[in-house]
């Protein structure tokens, strides 16, 4: 790959904010370009980046997939509101969960969200809008893991040589591909997003979906969207690099009422990493690991048992999708 | 059920021995009879009680099912063979792996194990042997959750009103029915059994079948019983009611050698119980936690990602399947 990284320690975050304001304003000239918002610092730090150097001429949009935490889509277009740049909220769930109807391997899952997302919403929105441009937030990790082939990205295109101004009708701007995560965050903060943004744990493209094995429906993503919130709720505190709640396909025996449930186990996965290429499980207190082993099954339906991941990666990887 | 309890506290050791080994004695008369030795606490006592009572009218099988944990065929017989009590071992592992074949209900699971073991195996030795009992060690948690409908055990024949001289054409003599586990231990020891069987963690009927989520094929069996083994290495000394691994159906996404690996995934569990009707999950040390991470994956093929259970009994059960 011809794309060099630039190594925090040669990150002057001033100047790359500048010269990538000017290099965006440059390339969209004087046409329109969309940008798509996760709420990640990623596709944060490129909304900030792309209002600076386009001011109304960048159309944000946040989709709504149904695959999102609980709250995430009014939260953060209220952030960005606060900022001063709009952001309209699209529903499109039901794209979404219909594209992943009975797809339960994990890189054909990736496969219908991306699609979804590029082929379907974004160039729709794109198309309607008159833009001739996308911003987005691939960063030197997720070209990097993609190359190797370890993890298909959900913001790799040009990477992969996919022609997207053939595919879909609109180049891609990737304004931080040669940062890595810290970086990223460095320059969020600069760029004024708040500590809830730049700070945030890492969160998967896919989003839930990766944290559901088997099939995607509406009804499972409730599932580990529940066991999320808890698992966020208790590791807050953690500092750890990043924590999160799978959904099992598998069964386990479980007893309630005095009588036998056959149920669903959630895996609590809490990784101390710097970045993410190398990552140990955290060492968490015992009190917090019942607490999630107790309020999961408790809160969340159908739930019998919860495990905590203790393999490093590797050999095992932070999402387990 | 019309079976009474005996209490620990109500336990008299000596008398309860001599008043059983009189009753089996009664019981088979002048016949013979047949018993089957698993190396479990319950078997291994039934096995010393139907010695002292019939002596060499009692023709004790081990019946290798191919769902045994490593060694194990060989190390139960000769640790009797040291007591004077010969047993003889009996190859039975097509006839097992024959009968699960295709069967991922934990229930079917169960009832294929029975039906081989029961209506094949022991069917076929009893015939051969020409003896019309045999001598099985129920006790009254067995009796206790298969009434309730939480978990079929492998041994409860009668109590589901099955008609063992008509399925089977042999009765069943139960000598333990009356006790907990705790109670037959104290009796075990009591019969001169070493510490390595009166002291045992309990282990499953279905053996590592009840520890596979998903089809039990040999192979599926031999990743379990690898990862079975290091977790009791890890776990002897941890005091612990019972430990042990599962082998996940769920495939979750690993890494080696820089490369992705679709692997399979170990649930290892450990309780602190006195009476297995409610167990908490044991406080080990992270280290011990991390060296099982790290351990598994590194000596049982396939495997990348090890995790620990942190929900109790209810409303999860010791056993996951």
């Amino acid at each position: 790959m011809d794309i060099r990284e630039i190594r925090v320690e040669d990150l002057n975050v001033d100047r790359f904010i500048g010269e990538k304001t000017k290099e965006i304003a440059s390339i969209v000239g004087s046409g329109t370009a969309v940008n798509a918002l996760s709420g990640g610092v990623d596709s944060s730090a490129v909304t900030m980046l792309a209002h600076r150097a386009l001011g109304t001429r960048v159309k944000t949009y946040f989709v709504e997939n149904g695959i999102m935490r609980e709250g995430e889509p009014q939260r953060v277009v209220s952030i960005f509101e606060k900022l001063g740049v709009p952001v309209e909220l699209v529903d499109a769930k039901e794209a979404f969960f219909r594209a992943l109807r009975g797809v339960t391997d994990p890189e054909l899952k990736r496969q219908a969200i991306t699609d979804t997302f590029y082929k379907d919403v974004l160039a729709r929105l794109v198309r309607s809008s008159g833009a001739r441009h996308l911003l987005h937030g691939t960063n030197y990790t997720d070209v990097e893991e993609t190359v190797a082939g370890i993890k298909r990205q959900h913001n790799i295109l040009e990477q992969l040589r996919i022609d997207t101004q053939k595919e879909y009708g609109y180049k891609v701007i990737e304004p931080l591909i040669e940062l890595r995560k810290t970086g990223v965050r460095m320059v969020a903060k600069a760029l004024g997003l708040p500590k809830e943004i730049y700070d945030r744990p890492p969160f998967p493209g896919p989003a839930l979906a990766a944290r559901v094995i088997g099939e995607v429906t509406s009804e499972r993503v409730e599932i580990v969207r529940k066991a999320t919130k808890i698992v966020e709720e208790e590791l807050a505190a953690s500092n750890a690099f990043q924590y999160l709640a799978v959904l099992h396909e598998d069964r386990v025996t479980g007893i309630r009422g005095g009588k036998r449930e056959f149920g669903s186990q959630i895996g609590v996965r809490c990784f101390d990493s710097t970045d993410a290429v190398t990552a140990t499980p955290t060492r968490l207190p015992f009190e917090t690991l019942e607490r999630l082993g107790q309020r999961i099954p408790a809160e969340v339906h159908g739930v019998v048992s919860v495990t905590y991941n203790v393999t490093r990666k590797p050999p095992t990887t932070i999402e387990a999708v």
